[in-house]
């Protein structure tokens, strides 16, 4: 009878042949990476976690987070030899190995990278962007925390990965939490894609960091059943010193495979030709590991899945109270009256309203509580609250875990700082996250702190991922900017209810309230907020945010000398903008758009719609030099020619 | 007489005075992490560094990144003290104790955080988006070791600020590199924004950390002028045992004055009425120290600030090889004419004909050199190049300091990658750093690999900031999307002698050369490529990258159903779009953009443009959903509907 390492061996030479055949069937893809992790995939997926075969996205499951996304013919081969349930062409069937030779293909679910929306639910998250799964594992442990459920998330990180400092921002989220669920493996086959992996990635020098970041350290052979075996124990260990567990396994790129190893076989599938050599050397290896001749029978015996736990129910939510409700409860009713409510202070009584509501809701920051509002979440819901510090790229990705554990997780800091996070975002959406983020503090009115601290990036580049749809056929992210306290309220209620991620700006200044109570704000809308009048010259300024105030402002001396506006705020991005052309087309056929922002936001929007017809003309006006810091938001508006006399000046020349 | 302590306290108190100051007379600020760094800066400024009072930003001199910029307010004291030269509206004098109560003021140079291109020419990069400083000091230090000079870079980032994982990346690169010139100084005063440091960054967890990452570290009382001193005359030790030196410096937050110590004082400006209690507090703490009463010629004699060493000679660019030329070195003329030469080859042999040409050309990798092709370079120029491994927010601020330091820096890595470090180099734009970007593997037509490694939500965020003028008045990015070997080579170095900030876009697929080698590419210029036959529906089809090819086959079929094209390669953005206009004007009045990443390029351009006058028609295609891996670059274009098919079937329906 063959041992269990025997066995082990056995499998994670079978599911490294596999991983060969399917590079090679592919043309591309990473075949020694995959044979580095062959006895990690097989420890785990055949043993170690708790899952279900048919059901591979159970929430009651034990999961595994492949942060070095290109490892992952190794878990794709697992899967066809378990005849995992994926779903081809949106259907739900059991893989096979001919569907593992599709590796690729545009018309499988099979993907380069881990791609979990095209059909391939035992992946939580899109990986392959270096550096974001061991965030992705934190947030799916915080989820488990949430939902009360004991179950384990193993990440598999790359050594020369672990250079990406987002790492180190997980590992101490991780500490931090005591997130003791998550099982950091960094699979250390010390060959990076173009050289051998920094002195800074060797095994000695990531033990010692991840035990200054409070890590339970056990150093491995990877490719040693027993030793992956004892590591893995360790974390009962680990979880009673109240330390998250780190393995690191001393593993071989191209394991079993002597032709493919050393440098200068990264990302190169082995040629056709070389395929059999191949194929027999992993051969050699398993019979010098005394692991052939061993039957199918005496391997599944061995290798038995345990189950998942009990899957949390999905839980309901309420009515959030509304806007005028909450503004009593905050005794913030004299505020309002004296228009001292800014946006951001509409998030936090928007987000605590949900967090008192809707038991899905929890909430991430990053050490801007005070300043953003969502510090009324985190005192009234410190259970589903996690301070994530000053590190948006794991914030972001801690809420892709979150929202794949089946939460509704709101991220919110400074707008600035979410593009230090927007690859991760982006991945974000590629992984259908429901991503709910809020960056306040936006555009340049935020004035005295200066560009280091103002959004006015952030919204091109939103908004460009916002018209591809995603795999729900939504916008793949809305991006919302609103004008007064409460559209800010009633959007962040929209964005709560809608199943996409949406992108909410929100000023820091306090501003007059524009609507009343009952009005509401659809995803794709827009809103008139003056009227022209009949008879004269007209034009229609499209704007939002700060600046539908400024442009309110500069409508009435435009009257006063003949124009009539129609001014609009158009807190959507994307909407609908040929409705605003008809809008246009009767009322002057021209459309001025004004943003405190650099281009790519409303102003192209409005352009792009336009120019198919060429009937209505549009002239825009947005941020085109580096602002800089100016003690009042209008200082910084005349810096950048965006104050109430630049829109006064353009509109009459547009106007002519 | 004073002892050298009491001298230094009583400077700290000085400007610590005149912080608290200058925050209250600009109504906002960060006046208690300023008095926590009172005799950091003093030593420093005072005393340590090396420098020309007259010429801050000389090349020769010890510099002081504060990577915590928010504690900016310190630094201008000190600089009002000394009479350092600035720039007030363009023009240098010393400045005064009156400027610097101009803090924050539209027209001042002091600005919310420094800033240097607004005319503050001490700072080398524009910090407040935390995280970044200590990468920018890792580039000073690089361009000081390419230079030859023996300077210093003190770099001081605070504790909260060192969760973001970018600290790390830091770290490790210059650790990794042995830059033993800088030294790092983490202000422990143990409180963030919104809340106390967490645990992960208390002065025992970071000591432990930057010794783990494998840097001598010191921990100090960073209120104790004997303890400072001896902490920075620890760099001998570190510089022989080569490692970098890390200062953990327990400071208080407020210190010297109690009612502005301790949580809820962060950003916090001190009431005009309360100014005169707060500076008797300090006071007060002065007296205590025995740091009153001693004239201001005995701190000045103590106080001597050292000379710069001799700045580095600006070197002179040759003239770099031709295309021609160095496809011969290369022995790439078979490929040539097998048109197998890819865009991004083409960038390796400009790379390397700029390392043999202008010494002033460094390059920065991370871990994608054999892919990128700035193998060449690496090898030719081994001096001049800096690995930056797996960690692209690092490399991007790396960059920001090699440009300070008088450099021009080519950082590439894959166009994905750098989405990561939007964030960076939107920072780097600010500091006015002559960033040279090269991203690698664009567009969907990378097809196997997969949407994680896909750069198409890029262009739409640099083309937004291109919109907006540097303080040079250039573009402040310029975007180049060439499509074959020869453009992709002239633009490497159009973009090399261009003194503002390029992102160069390098296909990895091979694809024929569409022009001879005499065409030139001037920035902001595009080409026609196609022209049409007269007399016929005739339609103007505006593209980049890998489409130009798709769409000029395309133009042979749509000819062939009688509708000629006009086939534009609109290389760069912002580009004359006002020209394009004019040439569809004179065929047909219809433009179609086709390019394969997600809105806001090419299109929104062309029709921003448009719709100001109304006069010509345009239909855009682009990533409309979210791609996924094929084995083709055909097989994924038709998946996101730009197949040729896509082409010629919206072409048709355009013209009507």
């Amino acid at each position: 009878m063959a041992s269990f390492s025997q066995i082990i061996h056995a499998k994670a030479v079978q599911i490294g042949k596999l991983s060969v055949q399917a590079t090679t069937a592919a043309g591309s893809g990473h075949p020694t990476t995959a044979l580095s992790l062959g006895h990690l995939t097989t420890m785990l997926m055949y043993h170690a976690m708790r899952w279900d075969l048919t059901d591979p996205g159970n929430r009651g499951s034990d999961r595994l987070v492949l942060s070095e996304g290109h490892a992952v013919p190794i878990v794709y081969a697992a899967c066809a030899d378990l005849g995992v349930t994926f779903l081809p062409g949106g259907k739900a069937r059991r893989m096979t190995v001919d569907d593992l030779m599709t590796l690729r293909a545009i018309d499988s679910p099979i993907d380069g990278h881990p791609n979990p929306m095209v059909g391939f639910p035992f992946f939580d998250a899109a990986t392959g962007s270096l550096g974001q799964g061991l965030s992705v594992a934190g947030g799916l442990a915080a989820a488990a925390r949430v939902d009360g459920i004991d179950k384990v998330i193993y990440c598999v990180i790359g050594d020369g990965e672990s250079r990406e400092g987002q790492i180190w921002e997980a590992m101490d989220f991780i500490a931090d939490h005591k997130l003791t669920s998550v099982v950091a493996i960094f699979n250390c086959n010390s060959i990076g894609q173009s050289d051998w992996v920094s002195h800074a990635q060797s095994t000695e020098m990531l033990a010692r960091k991840a035990e200054a970041f409070g890590w339970k350290v056990v150093t491995i052979d990877g490719h040693n059943p027993t030793e992956i075996s004892a590591a893995l124990e360790q974390r009962k260990a680990a979880v009673a010193e109240g330390k998250p567990l780190c393995v690191i396994a001393k593993t071989v790129k191209g394991w079993g495979s002597p032709t493919n190893q050393g440098l200068g076989h990264h990302g190169t599938p082995v040629a056709a030709k070389d395929l059999d050599k191949v194929l027999g050397e992993l051969d050699q290896t398993a019979k010098e590991l005394g692991a052939t001749g061993i039957s199918a029978d005496e391997i599944n015996k061995a290798l038995t899945i345990q189950p998942p736990l009990k899957a949390p129910a999905v839980k309901v939510a309420g009515r959030p109270r509304t806007f005028q409700e909450a503004v009593e409860k905050a005794k913030l009713g004299e505020a309002l009256a004296k228009n001292k409510l800014s946006p951001r202070r509409a998030f936090g009584l928007a987000l605590e309203a949900l967090g008192d509501s809707n038991p899905n809701v929890v909430a991430l920051d990053a050490d801007v509580k005070n300043s953003t509002f969502a510090q009324d979440f985190a005192k009234e819901q410190p259970s589903h609250f996690f301070e994530c510090r000053i590190a948006e790229q794991n914030m972001a990705s801690v809420g892709v875990g979150l929202s794949a554990g089946g939460k509704i997780p709101f991220a919110s800091t400074f707008g600035k700082f979410f593009i230090r996070a927007l690859d991760q975002i982006e991945m974000g959406i590629i992984s259908g996250a429901n991503l709910k983020l809020v960056g306040t503090h936006i555009g340049v009115t935020l004035a005295a702190d200066g560009p280091s601290q103002m959004a006015i990036a952030d919204v091109a580049f939103m908004r460009a991922i916002g018209h591809a749809k995603d795999h729900q056929g939504n916008a793949a992210i809305t991006v919302l900017t609103p004008s007064d306290a409460v559209s800010a309220y009633a959007l962040v209620l929209e964005m709560a209810a809608f199943p996409s991620a949406v992108y909410l700006r929100a000023l820091r200044a306090e501003t007059v309230s524009l609507y009343g109570d009952n009005e509401t704000f659809p995803l794709g809308g827009f809103k008139v907020v003056r009227k022209a009048a009949a008879g004269k010259k007209t034009l229609v300024i499209a704007t939002n945010g700060y600046l539908v105030h400024t442009a309110l402002s500069a409508a009435k001396k435009l009257a006063d000398a003949g124009i009539e506006t129609v001014i609009v705020d158009a807190y959507c991005l994307p909407f609908e903008a040929a409705e605003l052309l008809k809008l246009a087309g009767a009322n002057g056929g021209k459309i001025l758009t004004v943003e405190d922002n650099y281009t790519g936001g409303l102003g192209s929007e409005v352009a792009e719609q336009a120019a198919r017809t060429a009937q209505v003309k549009v002239e825009s006006m947005f941020v085109e030099n580096l602002p800089k810091s100016g003690k009042t938001p209008e200082d910084v508006l005349t810096y950048v020619h965006l104050s109430e006399a630049d829109i006064i000046s353009k509109a009459t020349r547009f106007v002519g």
